[in-house]
């Protein structure tokens, strides 16, 4: 997608052959920096510490990961050890570390290195056009509310699911973008999605892109929703269960408890590698405990321009940060896949060629 | 209740006799800052700019606001027109001012400045009785959560309803206050309430009496509840209907549906002043829009130990700051009054001596 005019994705091959670039994060929307990936230490730092995230981005990432790894002369299974243990609720990560290591264990080592990063390369590929399907599936839904809504159709959204957290397009926002390419009119609620306020990715992405959007604190989505403000709630996820029951960013689930009181769909836009299959019940989805201080420090432009950290909860406070909830099946409307979109009751069936064989 | 070991009230007549001192709530947690209100204009723009706020610490700056007009040779009558325009949602500034009018207008010009200063310290007197007695009738819903939880209670609260948004004790944390001097084990979940973190006031507040307490960033309610670890959710109203309609800090519509969705309780502690008993549907409560600048801008301590501001939402972004929602009654389990708990639809019953007369 597009930074300041010039189209890129998230994670892009560096020039040497011998690293990545993604774009550093942490320091969006005040700079636009690239920062190089060129180790397998690099790669679960970038994981750990946010500098990318969203659980596309996070696989695709582990995926150069790996590549760099065995570049250098480490052990397949060790590399894939490291970044396992960087983030515990994507499932996206397993999903590529397994991709990685069940392609790569025949290769012969001295090919092993460019088997590896042809390999990443290729999931960024597949990524990228799982991401397109989704918006031409979920599409649909704008369309749908763009035929009861009297303006532009209001879009809500949580967190990042943009080409930020992807590789290009994005999840909850391909649908987005496509709508605005198609030339229908679109408005986003962006929630500011605290702690960690990914909402101001979500706002950066759609102001690159001329697409109107309104930050608003995690707080309004109810009142809006219940005022009739909100036509269509679209989310992404870290983590679904084969069931359609959703892991996502902290505070969906208060979303969708608010879309599903007020009438309003509410969509979660779900590429292949974000399902597990092993799983039913989200209560046995992992969640995340980050540290404290992503509730007590703050980041933003200071009064002399530079980017400055503040105190906002004083250090002797205690304080807890989960980073996911589970939203039930039963307040998802649809998800939209690269297949097409499903009720939670029917995501299994959309996938029987891979639900049948990994659930049983 | 406790600064720093001495008891205070939120706000406290001037050695002077000529005038008022508050707490300056924009300054807390960091700095404890008292300042001197010596004029309508000074009390109109402590309401306005948040130097205090809650909606019975309003009304009760208000009634000061009043005297301090009356005896600078105002006309009553236009200062209360100043003094109601600061604000719109918190019917108890309306309620406050309606007092002092009443009272009085029929008092002699010579005697009004001793007449309204001896008024505005009856309300605040009030004001603190109410809220004593909700401790007293609150606390019967924490001991029934003690004998369900096995631990300490744990006790979820949205933005600061506290002795510092009232004069003295609090509302919704009058029960917990009064449950801690009883020796019951109460642990507080405190909503950090964005976008002004009122949340940072309430933590303030419990540490100075030493009551465990852990902030959370908003989202998190929803997970916490759905996983049992909030035994009962108090929070205070800024405006509540005859009907149970319960208008409070935005975000609280939010914990209340993910309450009722867990089969928690969700209480809400309001002093009578705080119903409006010619509304019986919240939808006609007027909803402050307050300005961006607020979700725009966050301060805290910064690395040199000052108080810096950051930009934490680019001001090239939209922003909306709705204040305020509406829970509807059904998802609220009792109203906490000065008179007892009632249900959403028993509040009027409890009142019947007011809610008659006025709602006709």
């Amino acid at each position: 997608m597009k930074v300041d005019g010039t189209w890129r994705r998230a994670i892009e091959p560096g020039s040497d052959g011998r690293s990545v670039v993604v774009l550093d994060q942490t320091r969006l929307p005040y700079d636009v920096a690239w920062v190089r990936i060129a180790s397998l230490e690099d790669a679960a730092a970038a994981i750990r510490d946010m500098t990318i995230r969203g659980a596309p981005l996070i696989g695709a990432t582990a995926a150069y990961g790996v590549a760099l790894a065995v570049a250098a002369g480490h052990p397949l299974e060790a590399a894939c050890s490291v970044l396992a243990a960087t983030r515990p609720t994507a499932i996206n990560l397993r999903w590529a570390l397994g991709e990685m290591q069940a392609q790569l264990a025949p290769v012969a080592p001295a090919d092993l290195p460019a088997a590896a990063f042809a390999l990443a390369a290729r999931i960024c590929d597949d990524e990228v056009a799982r991401c397109e399907a989704i918006g031409h599936h979920g599409v649909a839904v704008i369309r749908a509310a763009a035929e009861r809504a009297r303006g532009p159709v209001n879009v809500l959204t949580h967190c990042n699911a943009g080409w930020l957290a992807t590789v290009d397009w994005g999840t909850a926002l391909a649908p987005v973008y496509r709508a605005h390419e198609e030339g229908l009119a679109v408005h986003v609620w962006v929630d500011e999605t605290r702690p960690r306020n990914q909402g101001l990715l979500t706002a950066w992405e759609l102001a690159q892109h001329g697409i109107p959007h309104t930050v608003i604190a995690d707080n309004a989505g109810g009142h809006l929703l219940q005022r009739g403000q909100v036509d269509v709630c679209i989310v992404g996820t870290d983590r679904t269960t084969r069931t359609g029951e959703v892991c996502n960013k902290i505070g969906t689930y208060l979303k969708a408890l608010a879309a599903h009181a007020a009438g309003v769909p509410f969509y979660v836009a779900a590429p292949s590698p974000s399902i597990d299959w092993t799983i039913a019940d989200g209560g046995d989805i992992p969640i995340e405990e980050r540290s404290g201080d992503e509730v007590r420090f703050i980041s933003g432009r200071g009064e002399r321009g530079a980017i400055t950290r503040v105190e906002v909860v004083p250090v002797t406070t205690q304080v807890a940060n989960p980073a996911f909830d589970v939203t039930p099946a039963h307040l998802v409307t649809g998800i939209i896949t690269e297949r097409g979109t499903a009720t939670p009751a029917g995501l299994a069936m959309l996938f029987a060629d891979r639900s049948g064989t990994l659930a049983r």
